[in-house]
Formats: structure tokens, C-alpha cells, sequence
């Protein structure tokens, strides 16, 4: 059978072949003086799709998930209290990972759907008159949900509050993909990973520390020993790793970054902006909603669906797979069975979204989904084709 | 910019993640004992992609074209007279390549767009009471047309006029996406190549070799070295090869082989059938004709399409490679300008197909032909969604 | 400038194609029904690179540090008491990692060159009648001294002194290169990576837990999240994955445990003996030293080798890099400076390690080491021709 | 069974990591402009190895016997008189394939072991006053012997003589591993192939082609087609191809110039001479003999090594294949038993070297050859180590 399908799942994402041949690699040495050479630069050029000048960066071979563990333990100290909504799962997950900590969290409960709730953070950071929290956590992109969240309110609000809590953010799937201003919006921990906008495989965990955080690492109470960032400092000064690095991934990451620099960020994330509207087309010529509330909630990296009452998305997705051999992600936690998930994040052009939608399409008709085979299609081939100048002008 | 989209050129064709590390391999040695252990075996697995079990295979690193040499310089001698149709750009082609090497052709012509003319051939063959016509060419599938030829009625035309004329057949875009009898149609010479339905990069002809073209090969009269059946058949049966053999795509093919065998060949078959039938539902929602005259000839491995009249083709082909980067085949020779050609053989999944279409749709919206955006699309999906259980069940 | 030489570090070692291609793979939905039908098998043939049948192997994606950290955070609690032997680089690090994991440690020094303390072990825990020890640490093959320790007189010495502490083993540069019997020893937790003796890259720390040491998880005071074997274990049995599995290593996984079982872990371990023996007749030529202190010491998987006094090795490594493009391990910690390693452990052949050997002469020739040149080379060539027949007989 | 050894036959030789990537692509439509403007500019790039500037360079899908075929069929006419030196397979091959041509050659018997017999050919070419004679075929490198001729020499012969015969060579395992003076010698048409010193798979023959060759490709008479230059040369001026190129292979090619652009050929040439010194330093060493007969004819691309008399090379090769995984040449020809051949083009470092020398001794220790093991490998570990600033310098 062939088995050509790209996937439209929220990631890992769609490999380039150029990323792929830069992680195929013969072993290296990694303490030979090659590797410092090709290390220490990467981290620098990371620092763009942060967009942050004071932060370093760190590499911790692992998920996302260690990116979270990394950003709390290394900052914050047990019995300390976070304040963080909950979502959507990963937001979720994000809470129940600071709870096994040890940590106290506050944790605003929003719709899923909704975004992070601003107003809430304010009126209990506003309260915390005797700054008991010490750090504020926020999800970018709600992956769950296809949620993006406005973090620079969540900083007014912070300021608004004359609130010290270091601020916190998940940006698995929204950096290198979406605008991310880690040092305008006064984030002190952001967390990403290779296998989304970087278009690599899973198996690193991306992080960038303002200088404030790395401060807190000092004090900071936590256990932590694989994900001690100080101590990777340390060794990546030396031009090295605390332990044995993931040589092919690196190697692909700096693959990665200098695809993204030639192709420009403003048009990265252009381009993603671009595939995504052709969906949400899609799904409105469907007569389907967005599990996003509102548009300005929309992401661009991944578009969760709600089906009709009375359809289950798992059986969706499953046939999807089965008879079409095309991967969507299913709901996950409060919306499971609820929504399915197209991510159109990375390596992902308007031809190939448009095999999703098909795809999507016939699943749904062949369950007998109130839908017209072919609506969401033409409506994303409208906007692909009427966008196609526009786009070449952006990305040329 | 993104570069994971799939070809749709009638060759060389999509190739699958399997064979490409297959032939991605270290540098092994063509002398030593494991090369004759896996190259014999290969040459007899090869006869079932031409339905023999008398003939022989033979692989010349070279093209479809040197196939074409291959079979005639063996076989025939200068100032012998050969008959053959001209229906299109590759049947034209093999009909100069014989002229060059001193042959006489009585060429048939044909509309491109008509098979080949068995008539006119049997009128030929029966006046040729002298049987001064020592070979009989047809091409299968001329991939200029997207006609599919009747090679079993070249045989009836042979026979009725008792002619014992040998018949070599072009089948490079068919062998292996189509069923092809060698033996049932007594075939002496068939041609194809690695880069279509073996799904392989280019790089090999391969050619399978009737006893009696064999015994020809004795007596012919033709120069030839580079591809002389004979002195690779000597080489063959002591597990070697004349000259450097390229082991990589050797090793491709056995992988092929081992793909298509496990899928079973009447799988392989009612797949590109499955998939040719709804990019032929799309053309037909589009209102446009193939320029196949007769559904009898409908090619199910590629598609030319008609564009019409006062639109140039080349342009369209063009327009989707630029704004959508997406390759579609262009017209060829006496159709240039004329058709545009959709592959659909290899690798190819009813979702790619249905990636095709959309962008073949938006690039002739974009140049205002008189199609409606999505029409061809939905036909598609309408097909490819009806038949997913009948296709499950052919090739599970 | 050629790139083709192999790497003679301890790991991360050199991958066959084979595993390379295994690696190398488009995305896959890692919600898939085909993640569970490949993965959850996987999870069981691992037991046989441990020697269990009894345990449960995970996978986390980190490194052998990450599995240090997993075993001793999901069966302790902050102020138990640990008991270790310090004798290396890699010994001496996990005693490091559990102190910051808030452990007792009971370190007891040996010489660097010297195997696990079991007598001291001994002496240690029949003292500790109120069984205040809970664990007792020991690495199987300490990689920074080349040094195996007998794993079974650990177990010896806690079953004489009727010890209940639990048994953790570093078995990061051991397993699947040799001999390695966790349920014989009575080993609780036993730890490795995927890029020694597996011969994949890097990013996969794989353990195996008893059942004893399953139940000390529920009752584990040590605040893990990513970690987390019981959540590990909850995913796992549903088919699944508490975060993004890196699909490419395990399917590198599935591949290389293939290898492993197709050659017979019986004779993958004879072949490390071999190629490992005729190293140290290259280093018992040179009048040289092995940093392992008696021969029932010397590691099969790699040589850790005294220089000269006066010299440096540190020098001697850089040096045969820059000259010659190879790579060995370098002294670390005590030993930094005084000895330098020779990988030869995973996919590497008589032939390869006399290269290695032919390049650490030339490099010791080029600085006056007092040794002949061509005299390690020769001994090694007489051991491994000699043996020629016996290695075939054992692997063939 | 590992299986990283290198080869050491004389071709195809070991591909560098980053030459296998540059072939391993997704397909591409070579139709596509993309393809004109990466093609165009390779032809020019090609000129360098060939040392022309006024020569063009044409590519066809098959090996260097089709190069050879294509330099004699397109530029001479059946009948035509050829002026050749058999002194080894390959001389040998050439010549009959010229006879197959229905060409009549005046081949000059030289002792395999000597290079190209100038006396003999200006003796010949001074008598033929006639100039009947309208070519001369010289091979460069004759692989199957080890011997480089001198074509400076023919050339003058050929001008001595004042002969206006075309000059035709064979530098299939010369051109860009030794230097090659099209334009200086004056040599009409010479041929290579993709896998010897251009590190490439098997799969093309790369010719260059004087203004006077090309001239006489509009009045030959030899029948050609798959090889005709003339077809070749309209169709690359077009910027394509007359069938389907193999797209790889030349994207191969362009990362192959790549590299040995940016090396630079004069290091090239340098690091390929420091390569074979050391070789011949282990033969001597071994007290065994080239099959070269005098310093001036050794190549430094292959060394052709005569075992002492009562040994079959033949077994030695498999001896070292079946007990140390290690390929090397056999005899061909008239030195089929009484030689074997190192390959030491391309991708080889001198660490490589000592693996395949170390791996030759053991095989001839095995076998009772009057040989000392471990003399070959420390002759040639004395000239690496002596000779590696030098080699700095020359190719850093």
C-alpha cells in the first residue's frame, strides 16, 4: 500500500528531506573540537525564533514535556505557588506537572476553547498583594484546541499588577511557526520543541531562559539533575553537554534554522497564516465550527473541529486512517470525541492541505456527516488560488 | 518553501520511503559471491511484471530508450523492414531510433490519441506474402496520449495473416502498474524501465526476451556492444554483468519486487485502476476530454487531458509548477501545446490524486478556463469514496 | 577532506545502514493503531538484552543520565540511604545525580581502575542491620576506565547479608554487548541507551524494572513528572505514550533488536570478546597499560589505556583527530590526562579496530611515545587472524 | 555481521555520506526550469577534471563502456582504422568493442604491466603516410594493472608523426583522482564514469568532446542512437535531455564538483599520490612486486599486486572476503591468479588504507604467503606519519 500521505497531525510534523538527510548522520564525536564549533553558534541563532536577545538558550534531549519540568524545577521551589489556567490538555498537563512538583498552583479554570484568562490572572495578581506567586504559566498555542492566546495581555496584566512572578510560556507548536516576542512580551521561560515548526523529529526540547529566570535557578528549591539547567550551562560554555547530545538532531536543527532565516520569519509565518485561513474556509463551507471561540483565538499551526452532536471525532479519525491512510488528531481530555484536529504547521503547502480537506471530507460523507463533499475543498481552493500572488510576494 | 508535494508526471514516478533506502546504499562489492546470490534470483522474479516464464530479463543500465535499442539491434539486421504505428511522442521516437540504425519502417500513422492501428496492420501483414517485414513494434502505453493499446489484437493480426514476423512491445509506462502477457500475446521483446511502475529512480531499461528473439539475436546483422543481449546473458549466467552494474538500483528492484509481490500484482493493477477512474470522473466533471478517443484506450497510468481550444497547455503546466509547485506532464509533439498529462502510476494514493486535481483546478481557474473550481475534485471524491471497501478488500 | 573513518569513542557508536535507514523515516502518527502493534512487542523483546523476563522495560527519551534519574526518583524518597561505589567517571556521576536528588549516599571510593567495592559493599550492609540502606548502586561496565565489575558478587554480598536494599545497575556501555542477567543477579533496575551496544543515535535511555522495584514506585517520595515510570507504564499498556515518542529511534530499535536476535546474543557477546582481545594484545605490545586493574576487570566493550608517564592524553587524542581524523575517548575526571579509550563496542570489525590501532600508533609515534610502531597492529593481527575461524563458528 | 568495512576495489568506490544524500531525492520533474538551471551549469563544472576549456561535456545514462562506445560511433564510420594498445582488460575491452563496431583495429600487444606502447604507436602512425588510421585509443589508468600511461607521450608521437588521427582515452579511473590535460594533450574525446574518483554510484559515463571530435560526429557513419552526441548536444543546449536523465545521479554530480572544487583538484591529486605511496610502501615491504613495471607507470588510483608464484590471487581475494569482510580486486585477464588489486581512488583516508592493508596481510599470513604480518602496515604507517604535515599543508 503506498504510503505517501503526508500526516495533518498537530506533530511531529511533516520532515523535509533536507532535515532529514541533516539528521541521518554517521556518528560524530561530540567532544571533538567540530562539535563546540557547530554548538555554540546554534544556540545563538536560536535565539530569533524566540525572539529574544537577554535569553539563552538550551537543549535538553527530551519533549516538550522536560521543556515544562526544566522551566519550574530549575526556578521555582516546592510549596511555591503558579498561577495557570487550564484550557485545553496541555495546559492541563502543564498544571499536573507543577503539582508533582510540589508546587501550589492556581489553576483558572476557562473553557476549552477559550484562551488563557486574562482578566482572572489580573484580579488574583492584582490580590497576591504579598507576592506569593511566583510564577505565571500560560499555554501560546493551546494545541488541543487550536487556541492561541494573547501573551502579551497576559505581561499588561502582570504590569498592571506591578506583579514580580516571572512569566512562563508553551510554545511547543506556535514558535518558528507563529510571531513569538519572548523579550517584548517579558517571558521568562519559553518552551518549544524540534518536532513542530522545526519540522524535525521528536526528541529535544527547546528553551529559552530570560536573565531574571536564570537568576531564580540559583535559589531555586526543586530538585532536578537531568534537567539542571545551570549545569548545562555550564558544559555548553565549555562547548559541550552534560551528557551525551543528540548529535543528529542538533545537526538538524541548525539544518532547520537556516532554512527558516533564508526563507525569512515574517514570511514563515506568513506562509502559515496562509494554509490555515484556507482551512478555517474549509470549515466554515462545511457549516462546522472551530473549537476556537473567537477568531482572534484562531491558531495557525492547528484547527481542532467540532463535529456534529452526535458524531464521535475518534471514529472519525480512525476511518480516516483506515480507509483513506491519512492521519488527523483526535480530541484529547474535555473534548474527546468532541473535536478532530488538522495541523498545518511546518513542511505543509496549500496542495497538500487540500488532500487533508479532501480526505476529511470523504470520512465525513462516508459517515453520513451533514456536509457537502467538495464544499470545504472549493472554499479553500478559492482562497488558495486567490492568495497564490499575495503569498509568492510574501515568501518569494 | 515546502517541497514535500508528489509529481504527477507520467514518470519518473513518486518514490516510496522503502525503496529509496534501498537503493541508498554503501558501496558493496559487484564481484563478490553475495551479488550473484541476490542478482539471480532478481532476473527470474522479474517475469511475472511481464507475465513470461519462456523469456528471459535482462538489465542494461540505460533508459527506456536503450531498451528500444536493445531489442531491435539484437535481433534485427540493417535494411530489414519493421512495422510500427505512430500515435504518439514515444512510439514516434523508437519508429527514428530504427531509421537510425538502418532499418526500414513501414510507419503507420495514427490519430494521437487512437491505439494502435491492428487494421491496418493485418492489411500490411497479409500483403507482406514475402514476409519481408521481420518485426512488428507497438507501444502499450503511449505515455504522450495516455492510450492503452490492445497488444493481444496485434497478436490476432499477426496470426490471421500467419506472419512469423517477431513483436516487440513498448510497454515502459504499463509493465508493472498494467497487466501485461507476454506469453499470452506472444511477445518476443518487451521494454520498460525503473522509473515508472517499479517506482524506482531512473537508470535502468529493463527488457524481457522471447526464445525465438533470443535465437535471433544469433544472426543479427545490427552493431551493437554496450547492449548486446548475448554478451550479457554470457555474463548473467556466471552472476555477473558485463560492466560495472548499478548496484544500487539492483537492489531497488529486488525491493520493488518484494513490494509488489506481497501486494499481488491484480492488486497493483486494480489500484492505478482505482485511481485513473477518478481522475477520469474529474476530467469529466471538468467537461474536458482526454485525448484518449475511446474509453477501450483510457490509460490507467497517466492521463492526458485536453485543454481547450485557445488555451495552450504548456502554459497551464507551467502556471502549476510556479504557483503551486505542483508537476504535471505537458503535450509532446504533435500534441504540444494541446494536453496536459496527469500520472497516476507508482506510488500514488486516491489522496494524492485528489492533491492533483485541486491544483490542476486552481491553475486553470487562475487562467480562466471555462471550469468550475472543485467540480473535478468532488467527482473524484465521489468515486474514490464509493469505492474505498471494494479497493480495501482488492488490496488489503 | 574524507569523512569515511569510524569512530573509536565508547559510544555513541557507529551505526550500520541498516539502523540508519531504520531511523530515517517520514512522520508517523504516534496515535496510530500501528504505533501499539510495533511498539508494545518491542517492549517485550528488549527483556532479552537485560536477562529478564520478569521485568518491564521503558523507554524515555534522554540519555543513560535520564535513567539514572528514573531509577532512583521513582523507587527512594528525599534522606534514603543509598550505597555506592565510586570508580569512574560514570559511578562517580550517579552518586552526584541522587545527592542532588536530595539521597544519603554511602560512597565508597575504590581506585579508578578498580571494579565495584563488593567486599566494602559487604562489610557496609551486613552493618546495616536496621536496613537504613535502600538501594545499592553499581555500574556494570564503568565506561571511563574500562572496567567490568561482577555484578553477581554485588548480589552475593547482599543476599549474605540478607540485605532487602533494592539492586540499581548502570549498565549503559554493557548491555547487548555483553553478558547481562538481571533476574539472575537480582537486579532491580538496570540501565541503557540507545547509542552503545544498540548501535543507534543517541536520545533513548531504556530500563528495565523488577517487580520489587514497580511496587517501591507507589510509595517513592521523589518528585518525578517526565520520569514517571507508573505513568510511563499506564501509557504503555494502552498502546501509547505520556508525551511524543521519537518514532525514528524506535523503530531504529525494532531494527536493531532484529540484528541482534538474527546473529544471537551468545555470539554478538563472543564478537565483542574477540575484537576487545585483540585490542589489549595491541596494548600489551606497546608496553602499555589498561587503566582496568586485573584481567577478570578488562572491559569487552572498551579499553581505557595508561600513557607514559609524562605524557599527555589529552594531547594524544587531539592529536590523532587532527591528523588523522579519528576519534578515541579521551581521560576523564580522575583519570583525565592519564589514559585514553578505545571504543570497540556495537558494529565494529576486526578490520576497524586495527585501523583504530594503525592510527593511536601513529599519533603515539608522532609524540615520541616510548612504544614500536606497527607493534599493536601486528599483535592484534595475529590474535584476530588466529581466531578467524573460531569467530566464524561462533557467529556465522 | 557488521558491515562497515570499506571496499577496496578499484571502483566504484566508497561514497561519502554527503554524495549519498545528494542522490537519494524525492523525485523531481526534470521537465521543470529548476532542472535547466542546475544542469547548464554542471556540463560547465565538468570541464575542470577534464582539464578543457574548449571541450563540452555530455552525460549518458550507462557506464563507462558506453562512454566508450559513444566516443568511436560518433565520430568514425564502419571500415575506419584504429590505432589501440592492448595492455590490460580494459585496452582489451575497448579494442573489441571497436571490432564489434565493425572498426579495424591495429592493436598493439604490450605486456600487461607496461603502459601505453608510444614507440610501437609512432612507429605505426609515421608508416601509415596515408592516414588511414583516423583514431587512437590510449586508456590512462588501465585499471586491471595498476599502470598510469603517459598521453602527453602519445600526443607527441601522434604530432612527431604529424598524424592528424583523433585522440581518444580511456580515463575512466583517472580523471579527478590524477591530473588530466585535455586541452594540453590534445585529446579529442575522453571518457570517465560517475563511480571512481567522483565517489558516485554507478550509472553514468561522463564524456568530453574536442571542437574536432564534435566536428566529425556530422559525417560518422557507425550506426548509434541511445549514444548519439549530436542528439545529446541539442537537447542540453535546450537545457534538457533526449530521455529521462538520471536525476540523482546528477545531483550527485554537482555535489561531488562541490566537493572537489572546494578541496581543490591539485590537493586532490596530492592526497590520492600520499594515498598510494603508502600502499606501495606495505607491497615492497611485503617483498612482493606491482604488477606496474616501472616507477613511472605506478597508479595512484589502483594497485594491481603480483602474488608470489604457486598463489592463486584469486583465493586470497575470497579468503579476505569470507574471513575479514574485506573486498579487493582480482586479476583479470592475463593476470587473472597472479594479481590482486587494492583500490585506493576516492573517498580513502590513509587510516583506511592501514584497514585494508592490516586486512590483506592476515588473508596472505592465512594462506602461508612468505609474507611477515604487520610488515606492510607499519612501511605504510611510517610513510602516513611522516608524510601527514605535509598532507596538511597540501590539502587543508
Amino acid at each position: 500500500m503506498p504510503t505517501q500521505n503526508p500526516v495533518f497531525i498537530p506533530g511531529p510534523t511533516n520532515v523535509p528531506d533536507r532535515l532529514r538527510h541533516a539528521m541521518d548522520m554517521q556518528t560524530v564525536d561530540h567532544r571533538a573540537p567540530d562539535f563546540e564549533r557547530q554548538f555554540v553558534p546554534l544556540l545563538q541563532s536560536l535565539k530569533s525564533i524566540f525572539g529574544t536577545t537577554s535569553g539563552e538558550v538550551f537543549l535538553f534531549p527530551s519533549t516538550g514535556t522536560g521543556g515544562w519540568e526544566a522551566a519550574v524545577t530549575n526556578t521555582l521551589s516546592p510549596g511555591d505557588e503558579v498561577l495557570a489556567g487550564r484550557y485545553g490538555m496541555f495546559s492541563h498537563r502543564w498544571i499536573e506537572l507543577c503539582r508533582k512538583q510540589g508546587l501550589y498552583v492556581h489553576a483558572v479554570q476557562a473553557d476549552w476553547g477559550d484562551g488563557v484568562p486574562v482578566d482572572e490572572y489580573e484580579r488574583i495578581l492584582a490580590a497576591d498583594t504579598g507576592h506569593r506567586i511566583k510564577a505565571v504559566l500560560a499555554c501560546h498555542n493551546e494545541t488541543a484546541t487550536g487556541v492561541t492566546s494573547d501573551i502579551a495581555a497576559v505581561r499588561r496584566a502582570l504590569d498592571a499588577a506591578e506583579h514580580p512572578a516571572m512569566l512562563f510560556v508553551d510554545g511547543v507548536s506556535s514558535i518558528a511557526s507563529m510571531d513569538f516576542r519572548m523579550d517584548d512580551w517579558g517571558v521568562d521561560v519559553a518552551v518549544t520543541g524540534s518536532q513542530k515548526g522545526l519540522m524535525l523529529s521528536p526528541g529535544l526540547a527547546i528553551i529559552a531562559v530570560s536573565p531574571q529566570a536564570l537568576e531564580a535557578c540559583h535559589s531555586s528549591g526543586c530538585t532536578r539533575s537531568y534537567f539542571d539547567i545551570l549545569a548545562m550551562r555550564d558544559a555548553n560554555r565549555a562547548g559541550s553537554f552534560p551528557y551525551t547530545p543528540p548529535t543528529g538532531l542538533i545537526r538538524g536543527l541548525r539544518e532547520s534554522m537556516s532554512m527558516l532565516s533564508a526563507e525569512g520569519l515574517p514570511r514563515v509565518f506568513a506562509r502559515h497564516r496562509r494554509i490555515a485561513e484556507g482551512v478555517r474556509r474549509a470549515v466554515g463551507a462545511w457549516g462546522l465550527s472551530l473549537c476556537a471561540k473567537r477568531p482572534e483565538l484562531y491558531s495557525n499551526t492547528v484547527s481542532a473541529i467540532e463535529v456534529p452532536r452526535g458524531f464521535d471525532s475518534g471514529v472519525l479519525v480512525r476511518h480516516a486512517y483506515e480507509h483513506y491512510g491519512v492521519s488527523f488528531g483526535g480530541g484529547l481530555g474535555d473534548v474527546a470525541g468532541r473535536v478532530f484536529r488538522i495541523g498545518h504547521l511546518g513542511d505543509m503547502t496549500d496542495v497538500m492541505a487540500l488532500a487533508g480537506l479532501a480526505a476529511a471530507e470523504m470520512a465525513m460523507a462516508n459517515l453520513d456527516y451533514p456536509i457537502e463533499l467538495g464544499s470545504g475543498v472549493v472554499a479553500a481552493q478559492q482562497y488558495y488560488s486567490a492568495t497564490r500572488n499575495h503569498w509568492k510576494q510574501e515568501v518569494a
